[in-house]
């Protein structure tokens, strides 16, 4: 079954690949990581993508380095691994999980007693590994504390990719899917195909069917439709920041699916890691979204689809008000209204 | 002001031509039609669409055939032109404008007392201008009643392509905007583009920058977002089909769109000629939608953006329920709830 799982980052027999997202779905390649500069490239190509994914390949992605350093000295050896992290963590400046993690591996260097170059790299290994193993177990844990509102033979839509491919294994939003599916249950999902980069078509679908997944693709249009019919349970996406109250800020179109879902009294659940969820912003009003190019929306897969010059609106993300969220999945359990009570008392514990 | 308006079909000192939309929104090309084979073959390959476009555009090309014949009698010449008549009426078999101007134009040459082909040539040129203008001017009354909506600067969404470029000129549910512009009011309208197919990128968005008005694109599923915004006043789409009840069959992702304005307390009209209402129809469950191939959904652009073989849901139409719909804007002014009542009223006059 896990083999079953798409993989983005794989480390076998001391070997690092990453799958290359931007040749899927048509094309599943992994490319072979052996120096700094191909993980550089790979990561600031979008070849890996989703923050926890990032963050665990750039970490083996040292270790890797660290792996062919010809250093004799531990100085020599650790002036040298902070120079490859000062430079792999410029390939995403502003992807959090990526200096987090090799924040950490330099961090675990220098706290270690080990005093020859070649236990060094031992250590290295094994604080990458341990990073991708936390990183699963909690994808795990956000998956089975989703059961609760999993049944056999159910629907689900989804909107964007928060799955597998996005972190170590299982995702956030997908993964109570794939852990159903452990346990035997049978789900069908609907994946909008996430307009403009089309992450839902491209990336989920793939994954989806890969494992095996009853999976409908359905254009972002489609799915008011797909929930008057009755075929949606539930709804379950990811989440790119929380503030304190519950608003959600995530990939733009999710805000519609929450009020779609509302209309067709379907429940509307939001799945993430707790570090998901930031106090320090009080609302979704004080979320900041970013635009994006026209060009995402009037050229997006190579083709002029709309006139070169018109004018577009290309917001990034949306805010999902937390009065439209039925729960938020985390590892720590599903965190019901009102959240910016169920919130502060987890972030106490 | 009226040679900013895109022309989806051009008569011009005998000489017919037609816009290539398969060409919008990066080429503008008018092929010239000068044969039945050219026009069959350019409906059939949708270079022109919209079924009052079609109409029009059919009834000129019949009139461009019968000025090249060569016959003396006019009995050939009415054989001859039955010929045609049936071979043109293949090129889209389920179009109902198609057949509809093309027997009236045979009807018209039948029920004239004209004695010689020279005479009958001239009648069959005025019976596709009569065509023509009828259709002008049934769009001008939608865009009139329209006005009744209508306020200086505010935001208007659509949906699809109901606009000049499906029509003769003006369009239904762009013709009150365009009225709106011709008495010197400014509109903005939002102009989702409309996946699968992308007629309002491709084609909603061109005409409107044509005729020089304030048009954003965004993707489907930004709506939601556009409203949230406060930048939208007022939703304007188009329809296939209207049941007795009101429920009006439109392209997919209206009735989202529907449910979008409602929640956020946005009236949603629906544009169309009076022809559109099917009296026969009771409600929206008693209209068969059409479902159309994968491949739209996962390789609309050229290029494969899911996965080969994956399951999709394409249905081409959906149906907004009456009640969400504050008024039917067709060329005997606007109807409104209850719409059995306001369209049957009508259709007795």
């Amino acid at each position: 079954m896990d083999k079953e799982i798409a993989l983005a980052v794989k480390y076998e027999d001391g070997r690092l690949f990453f799958l290359d997202q931007t040749l899927l779905p048509e094309k599943e390649v992994y490319v072979e990581i052996t120096n700094e500069t191909e993980a550089w490239t790979a990561i600031k190509r979008l070849v890996l993508r989703g923050a926890p994914a990032i963050g665990v390949g750039a970490a083996y992605a040292l270790s890797v380095c660290a792996d062919h350093l010809a250093m004799e000295t531990v100085s020599a050896f650790c002036e040298e691994i902070h120079r490859i992290k000062e430079y792999l963590n410029c390939s995403r400046p502003t992807a959090v999980n990526l200096s987090w993690a090799l924040n950490r591996m330099e961090s675990r260097l220098h706290s270690s007693d080990k005093t020859t170059v070649a236990e060094l790299k031992e250590v290295l290994r094994a604080e990458a590994k341990a990073i991708y193993e936390e990183d699963v177990r909690m994808c795990r844990k956000i998956g089975e504390a989703g059961q609760e509102i999993i049944k056999d033979k159910m629907g689900i839509l989804t909107h964007c990719n928060a799955g597998a491919l996005a972190t170590s294994r299982y995702g956030t939003a997908l993964s109570p899917i794939y852990v159903a599916r452990e346990n035997g249950l049978h789900v069908r999902v609907f994946a909008d195909e996430t307009r403009p980069l089309l992450q839902g078509s491209r990336l989920t679908a793939y994954e989806l069917m890969k494992a095996g997944i009853d999976t409908t693709v359905i254009t972002d249009s489609m799915a008011a439709v797909v929930m008057k019919k009755g075929w949606v349970d539930a709804v379950i996406v990811g989440a790119d920041r929380i503030a304190a109250n519950g608003d959600t800020a995530n990939k733009i179109g999710t805000y519609g699916v929450a009020l779609l879902a509302k209309a067709h009294h379907i429940p509307f659940y939001v799945a993430c890691p707790y570090s998901t969820v930031d106090t320090k912003t009080p609302s979704g009003e004080d979320i900041v979204i970013e635009e994006r190019a026209a060009e995402e929306v009037l050229c997006g897969m190579g083709k002029w689809t709309g006139p070169k010059g018109a004018k577009v609106f290309n917001p990034a993300f949306d805010v999902t008000p937390h009065a439209l969220i039925a729960g938020i999945i985390t590892e720590k359990g599903i965190l019901r209204a009102p959240y910016d009570q169920s919130l502060r008392k987890l972030d106490c514990r």
